[in-house]
């Protein structure tokens, strides 16, 4: 599929009320638990969501907009949310969430995107020239991808207690 | 984690509005969208959790508890959905989701279930003998089975109009 910006669009605002459905008032049994060490629990993959908000999309999208002489990405902190996200309840970083998404999805409406500014590029650090359209592409697929991992990582928690169906239920081993 | 009755129930309740919340209202670009051939779609991945609320979860539960001469659970159709969801919009699918999985969280709430009886067994047409604790277990790891998938066939219809992210994004190769 094409990126498209309606169509982008509709997935970026949904995955605030996704993540809340699922999470909201659910025990800390659940959303501190993770795959093991190094891994992320929900509550640690929200504060990643809520870092991105940040300091990720927007603010790299105006780095491309603006078509200044340095169109290099600060690299993306991995492990921002371990420092911000001390002493915030899962409420409030799911509320955090959803208010920055808003915003930012206003800012991005705002700018009533052409084709001609979507093929626009910046530098990745890592992956050389990136396009707007990639960028915008990317927000939708790193949500999708991390409310997945969301799933997964609690389906895991019941990986012994399901017993011998655990043959029938791949994301338990994933 | 053990299974808990309430802790499970906690995720079962959060399942419909969860895929709600993800999918409603979303262009059939995205709902039947899939991975390739012999893949489901969001709107085929509804029709499954559907046709597990009329036949899987709970009619598989009364069987263990009555605790009767033949507590062999009848084979699981996993194509169903192709027949039962024929003419049905998603919302409509949404819809019967929610209502059906309201009804049978109620049906399991007014068992007042045991310890005793979440150990009681019936006997699985490959596994054998199975427990009803193990039976709600994967009732709760199957449905975040399901809600992984959804944003993951979600996620890989950008597998190329991310560029050259691609790389950071394993769950566009899963």
């Amino acid at each position: 599929m094409d990126f498209e910006l309606a169509t982008g669009l509709a997935v970026l605002e949904r995955t605030p009320p996704t993540l809340s459905a699922m999470l909201s008032g659910l025990s800390s049994a659940w959303t501190d638990a993770d795959e093991g060490p190094e891994t992320w629990s929900p509550y640690v993959i929200l504060g990643h969501l809520i870092h991105g908000e940040r300091t990720d999309w927007i603010p790299r999208a105006r780095i491309v907009l603006a078509q200044g002489a340095e169109r290099r990405f600060s690299p993306y902190d991995r492990f921002a949310q371990f420092r911000e996200s001390q002493g915030k309840s899962l409420a409030e970083l799911l509320d955090e969430f959803a208010r920055l998404r808003a915003e930012n999805l206003a800012t991005l409406a705002g700018w009533r995107l052409t084709e001609d500014q979507l093929a626009l590029e910046g530098e990745h650090p890592e992956f050389g020239p990136v396009s707007l359209r990639q960028l915008l592409a990317t927000w939708v697929a790193h949500d999708l991808g991390h409310v997945a991992q969301t799933a997964r990582v609690l389906a895991k928690q019941y990986r012994e207690a399901v017993g011998p169906w655990r043959a029938y239920l791949p994301v338990l081993d994933r």
